[in-house]
């Protein structure tokens, strides 16, 4: 199986990527909202929880793992990949970044994504003289969770973080919730390309499965998906019909209590 | 000392109404940030992390035990008072009860708190021919611990979540983060009486102290008050000045993990 993870409901946008570019892998999808969010927490809380759950992935005989959550990608996944060298482990930045080619560009994401200077230090790793930008779009995900796509309080935040951003030529959408509210951030930002960093991965993915059948052979296919919550996750339905265009069943388990 | 516990910082709010009236005594603070919010949490998860929380408390010598975390004051504050017999737990919906004396009456405050009807149960028990009306309104957290206070957006948010509460004559506050928007949300409710649950809080445990000498008498008195937090808490100091009107030293210790 591939296995999934995010801290809460958000990685869903991933899978639906996922799905769309790979239909015929089982997915195991965990997701942590008994600790959610983790954007706002800090990073030894974010590598020790992400790395529990790698754990956790791995017993259930997952042969891929998916960072899913863009905190996690950002604090844990050199971490990850150190710790966890038998499974290959992909994260939400490095796909994205091999396929850039733009040198004006915002990132935005939450506090912690933001606050870790990831995106950005390997951005200007790899060309020194790109102009990145970096925001912190706390309000984003709860506006999500809320259903609020299209509300005239969402376009009022929207042009309130953004507001900025009126130089840049790609902006990278660096949280699971955000492709969400995609439409309405084209909307305040004409002409600029926006970047759903988990359609990069969905692509990657399928890339390496193309090149390491041995891997391939031995993931589960089939439509017999299954999603874990380690708290009962607040609406998860509307949030699952946004993503995946259905409701899902989640299974409430918190390996970690 | 007196125990204060909250999921995060928001109980701040409620230690400002506690140093109001009853200045002279020590505080030790307990904020959950590594597990908050406890507002989309279920019942469970709320109550088994107050009854370790007050534990921890109790280990720290504490006379009195204040569930500042609305939340937790609607799951868990039946359980933890039947848990924990031998020290007086306050929480933050019994004192407002007491003192209530209007007719059409609006709760708002997190999911968590508005789906367990507390507030809207113990209200119709004491008068059945009250009319009740609730409202979760999950942005208001985030919007407080940005410093959002009186933008644009919060006013729309807030037209938005407040817009079939006209014809109330009271509104309760019950989320530690709302007070600090009652500015803005009395500018939306013209003539509606705001009620701040921290007030009623702060006034009945003054009134509990000065009737009972034997527990009053061992309460650390001084300013040497203790903050911890599970993780680093986001935004503190906002928050701390907001509610405050200073800064404060945060203690980050995790006892549960």
């Amino acid at each position: 199986m591939i296995g999934v993870f995010d801290s809460g409901v958000g990685g869903l946008s991933v899978v639906k990527e996922i799905f769309k570019h790979l239909p015929q892998y089982q997915i195991i999808y965990f997701g942590d909202t008994a600790r959610l969010p983790y954007g706002t927490k800090g990073a030894d809380f974010v590598k020790t929880y992400s790395a529990k759950i790698v754990d956790w992935l791995l017993n259930k005989e997952v042969e891929v793992v998916v960072i899913a959550c863009h905190t996690s990608s950002a604090w844990a996944s050199d971490f990850l990949k150190e710790q966890f060298k038998d499974v290959p482990v992909f994260d939400m930045i490095s796909p994205t970044l091999k396929g850039i080619s733009y040198n004006k560009i915002g990132i935005i994401g939450t506090p912690g994504t933001i606050k870790s200077n990831s995106w950005k230090n390997k951005l200007l790793e790899m060309n020194p003289n790109l102009e990145v930008y970096s925001k912190a779009c706390p309000l984003f995900v709860p506006l999500v969770e809320e259903g609020w796509i299209n509300k005239k309080a969402t376009k009022e935040i929207i042009r309130e973080y953004l507001k900025d951003f009126k130089k840049i030529e790609a902006l990278i959408l660096a949280c699971t919730h955000y492709p969400m509210l995609e439409r309405a951030i084209k909307k305040e930002l004409k002409g600029v390309k926006i970047i759903n960093p988990a359609e990069s991965l969905a692509k990657e993915l399928k890339l390496f499965l193309n090149d390491n059948s041995q891997i391939t052979s031995k993931i589960a296919k089939g439509h017999n998906h299954q999603f874990f919550f380690s708290d009962e996750p607040y609406n998860l339905n509307k949030i699952s019909r946004l993503c995946l265009g259905k409701e899902i069943k989640a299974k409430i388990i918190d390996p970690f209590k």
